[in-house]
């Protein structure tokens, strides 16, 4: 197959054929998952970690947890390498499936599983990082807690970024302080130790930032604007890599 | 043309045939907003009203406004008339249209525009209503002021609302306060006066809940749960109709 390919539902099938069904769910109502994997040599990292997160989505949202683990892992590896990519982002989406209008999902729904793959990103030089000032992340709602497909915050805080000259924004959560950057996690270093905001406090438990806890012997706590302020580094992890960044002067 | 029919994009094409492109943000993202008009007699209703939300909301997310009201009117109109409905539901969906992996749009958005029309439901009888413990709505977020394709907090508010032998949830704010329903306004009468939360609380602006706040001269202010347990009368609005409402005594 020429141009690229995406796996749905069980197929490696051309982009340019594949079809979403206008009535899916995901479409509709934002109603489904997905994962952003990281693939190097044509194998997937930290698969266990992304699927575990998944199924955790999968059972908050009510979804019937995708088919098993290995199957994942070889749709991972097959659409990475039916789009000639050794190493890649391989984003598994997964949604409700099509269903008639209103709320409640058909009785026996119809899950959609979706994975592209794209090229990885290339190495970026420092963010710069601003304060969302237009929302906030909403860590009273269990959904801040699994990568779910209602992004309208996190893009209306890039937005924001952008407009301001900055690389990406820092969203605060409902009382102020420190959860996360639009998309991936935020450590800062604080009279040498690595600190990150906890799950509770709006942070999305990410594949990379429970590595990175690990690797840097990080703590989690709860993070305010000034500490960011006067951190020594900062660093934004997503599940593609590590990224320095600091916090930019822009006009707010 | 048989069996139900969509438009999008500016034809009518019949639902099995339509095609949504797998990379559409509305999907990945759920970056777009949509629209719930109720047709009668083939035309749809309010729909300043609803045009003038849409826009606003294109505003906030930084989307086209789509064509000119006319158009759109036509489209509602022909929509519900190709599936053979002179009364009906027509959802009116707009998105960011197809994107690369990532947050950013593309320097030059192709949004998706599609309506689809369903029957308007039957009449119901009151909804037992409880109140929402699994999640929250983010009044602090500008979204809980447009009509966007995140869904999610609603659905898992309904969710819990089926599981505790209710038909519907009420979604209190990030401050304890009543909101709105999951996918209505709500109106409590207290001491003879109707009362409606602002939509600094969390209020969807909808179009129904504006018209009956002229017609019912009800009164916006915060509203606590404890007002509604001894409210004379709940109502619930949506741009489909208005449906009564009481708090359910059903388990937590």
């Amino acid at each position: 197959m020429s141009g690229p390919v995406l796996w749905l539902d069980g197929a490696l099938v051309p982009a340019a054929e594949a079809r979403i069904d206008p009535a899916d769910r995901g479409l509709t109502l934002g109603d489904g998952l997905f994962e952003t994997i990281r693939v190097e040599g044509g194998q997937g990292m930290r698969l266990d970690a992304h699927f575990a997160r998944l199924g955790q989505g999968a059972d908050l949202l009510g979804l019937p947890v995708p088919p098993g683990d290995d199957r994942l892992a070889d749709a991972v590896a097959a659409v990475a390498g039916a789009n000639g990519l050794a190493d890649a982002a391989v984003r598994l989406t997964l949604t409700a499936g099509p269903g008639p209008r209103g709320l409640p999902r058909p009785t026996v729904p119809r899950p959609t599983l979706m994975l592209t793959a794209a090229s990885l990103p290339p190495p970026q030089g420092p963010a710069r990082l601003v304060v969302a000032t237009v929302t906030c992340r909403n860590e009273r709602s269990p959904l801040s807690r699994v990568k779910s497909l209602n992004y309208l915050d996190s893009i209306l805080a890039r937005n924001e970024a952008t407009a301001r000259g900055a690389d990406d924004a820092v969203l605060l959560n409902t009382r102020g302080r420190v959860a996360e950057a639009s998309a991936a996690n935020l450590f800062a270093l604080l009279d040498g130790v690595w600190v990150t905001p906890p799950v509770g406090e709006g942070a999305l438990p990410g594949v990379m930032r429970a590595a990175m806890i690990r690797e840097w012997a990080a703590v989690e706590r709860a993070l305010t604007v000034d500490e960011l302020g006067r951190a020594e580094a900062i660093r934004l992890t997503t599940a593609l890599g590590v990224r320095e960044a600091r916090v930019s002067r822009c006009r707010a």
